[in-house]
């Protein structure tokens, strides 16, 4: 996705040193987001005087696609002084999210010069400052159009040429009543497709769907996607319009919060940046402490094991089936577990379904447990262990095949339903708990099978 | 979800049965989503019944949002001649997705009484046909607005407000050639913000971005989120417009991929439907054969425990680690791979990159390695199994975590290499890696620092 960026460079670096003030002219057709990829390949005087050559309209669009990093190096590079009019050019979210992210002294400098050359950019970004980042209230805008209601088509139509310039999306105009309250919404197409004399009460749609500040950005980005939404209104509790998301914000989303599902199944910390963006450090803060629980987690199997040490002694071959019959029991918990995880992320099934859940889950864990029995009866009796493993191995890969599902099934939802985040705590629980339960699954059932066996070695040792 | 649609089911049913001609009043300020969620909770005939009430404008929207099965169900239900006039009015790459999953006798039928109906639709329906479900052409829509190049911005807009009843986006618009070659785009915000006596070739961007229609789904998905378009042009070789892709669809793309990668994590082929619409048979078609692929790849644990049997028969001890140490592997390269498979996903990486990739994970193993074999090494100890043990499995976590991670990192580049799904393929194959190498590194290591209690034990026994 760099080729146009890496492209570009030494034409850019080469008209940095010559001739500057033909950079406007020559970056004026590149996409945005390309730009923002050269700024992040320049070092950061280049790039600030790349900025610095281009008009405060033209460099905030670039600004606002940089990560967090390189934004906080660039207007420490650049001085409050030049970096303000850009940030009073970016959209209102963006703008929000950069003043968040940088060092309080900072951004207290930069609001206040900010207050100076254009005090309503300050104050959007004090208004949306009040939601979480990860809220409707911190994806949204206040760069919408919105219109009082007698107006007629053609009057919309005006209005929005007049004021869409600053508007983040033209495509949907919000009708608000004198306090602010949200009336009804109505896409361009339909202003468009009316007749221009038609009046704006007749054309809109009163039935508008909204969230609140508050609600959580997945679900925000699944309404979106559900309903073919290229906007959607954020109201307070009393209907009042505080601002619009729009569907751009959403798929970055959407890819954000399934990059953390990911990590969170591979028991990962979530990451923000892209693999090479994040450094050595943040690896290893996101990594160990999931790792070391893991890891004691794990301490479990060997207390375990030691209890049927008399076993072990008498019967050695009862070692070489433990590897086998845990990651059996674990891989059929992570198979439920991935699909009852992604279940409830997408909003396929809740909490409640427990019930249902459970009686398909045990459906397929007994076909799925007789096969994989079969299977490994067969290897057994090849490997010439006798009937008393051949019978105990299919026992235990029946009974593990179901634990494994109920498990990884059930404790999704559990802890769902205590409140936490099923992706990011189901994996470590799971991988003990499968392990210690099949070891203790596998010594009680082979003591059934192989007592001839083990009571003879015993007698023997 | 489902609240809307729940909540409407009574008296849904009563009109149908005292009159049905009312429904079309009630059912006009719902959203067409709600609409498909209700047909999904009625039966057959009910849900059938419903459609025929409506107008065939107005029940297509409705019928393009059902998944497969009920559509399948519904086509059989209403008969060829009763749905023909819906489906002439379904987006066109809707309409051919439904004919191209319908049975090959049906569609055939219902093809041909389109091309009666609608031959637009009918033609529309094979040009969109050439091109694989899961591509940029088999995204693509052929209802866009196109016009020529010598039009006035008045024009363009009066040509919009024309033929924008039926186009699926009308917020771009696309400038082509009397032989179908693509000239430039325009938004209609740029439109509506320009004088409307400019002329179109003043204001359209001729760099316009486009896919081939080969390109897969994942990469358009990306590239639309990347760059925040709200449609892409899809383009023949030889720059000849053939569709267009809208933003609507490209986030159910997002969301298909990301849960078909989260399945493929958990060792679960990919499964179209929801949690509850999934049948009993499909999920052991989708689970058991992986489950069956990974138990035979864990049948070499076996083996290569076998092949240590005098040294267990000697000191069952070493048996008490064994699942202890093959989890530790398995983890830290499933931390691994989940990141290289995101990244690779997302585009954050590519193949070329695995020597730098290698160089970040070896220097992250050492220090999680180096972590892990702390804890551990404190662990054996007050389990009190003496110096031997706790040199030996210090030093085997180290070399398990150095092992996992490359094999973690590593894996789904060589897969990407090779041309196979990285996110498929890796879970199997890593998981069986990783426990045969990290039982043989072991023991190997149990080797050189218990020599004297192996040697002692076997001259015991």
């Amino acid at each position: 996705m760099l080729r146009v960026a890496l492209a570009m460079v030494p034409e850019v670096r080469q008209l940095l040193t010559e001739d500057p003030a033909q950079l406007s002219d020559l970056l004026d057709e590149i996409h945005d987001e390309d730009l923002a990829d050269l700024i992040g390949l320049l070092d950061d005087a280049e790039a600030a005087k790349v900025l610095m050559a281009l008009k405060a309209e033209e460099a905030a669009p670039i600004f606002e696609r940089l990560d967090g990093e390189t934004q906080e190096a660039l207007v420490e590079q650049m001085g409050i002084e030049s970096i303000a009019p850009i940030v009073s050019e970016m959209a209102a979210d963006d703008r929000t999210d950069l003043i968040e992210a940088l060092p309080d002294q900072v951004s207290g400098t930069l609001l206040s010069t900010l207050e100076k050359v254009d005090p309503e950019a300050a104050a959007e970004v004090e208004e949306l400052a009040k939601w979480p980042e990860d809220s409707a209230g911190g994806l949204m805008t206040t760069d919408y159009v919105s219109v009082g209601i007698h107006l007629k088509v053609a009057d919309v139509i005006e209005r929005i040429r007049a004021v869409g310039e600053d508007a983040e999306t033209i495509y949907y105009v919000y009708i608000v009543s004198d306090r602010g309250h949200l009336i009804g919404v109505v896409s361009l197409r339909d202003l468009l497709l009316a007749s221009p004399s038609e009046r704006l009460a007749d054309v809109m749609t009163e039935n508008v769907f909204a969230v609140s500040p508050e609600t959580d950005q997945e679900e925000v980005a699944r309404t979106m996607a559900k309903y073919d939404f290229n906007a959607l209104p954020v109201l307070s509790a009393d209907r009042k319009l505080l601002g619009v998301i729009t569907v751009d914000d959403v798929m970055d989303v959407l890819t954000e919060e399934q990059s953390e599902d990911m990590q969170r199944l591979g028991a990962v910390g979530p990451i923000e940046d892209s693999y090479f963006k994040t450094s050595f450090w943040t690896f290893i803060q996101k990594r160990a402490p999931w790792l070391a629980v893991l890891f004691v987690g794990e301490f479990m199997t060997g207390e375990v094991l030691r209890r049927f040490e008399h076993d072990l002694e008498a019967v050695a071959t009862l070692a070489y089936y433990v590897p086998l019959l845990i990651s059996t029991g674990g891989n059929s918990g992570s198979q439920s577990s991935s699909l009852i995880i992604r279940g409830l992320a997408v909003g396929d099934l809740r909490v409640g379904d427990w019930a249902s859940v459970l009686v398909r889950e045990l459906g397929q864990a007994v076909v799925l447990g007789l096969i994989l029995s079969a299977i490994g009866m067969l290897r057994v009796w090849l490997w010439g262990d006798g009937t008393g493993f051949v019978l105990t191995i299919g026992a235990t890969l029946m009974a593990i095949v179901l634990m494994g599902c109920t498990v990884g099934a059930m404790l999704p939802l559990l802890l769902r339903r205590i409140g936490l985040d099923p992706a990011t705590s189901s994996t470590p629980f799971i991988a003990s708990l499968v392990d210690v339960l099949g070891i203790l699954l596998y010594f009680t059932i082979a003591r059934l099978f192989l007592s001839d066996l083990l009571a003879q070695a015993g007698a023997g040792g």
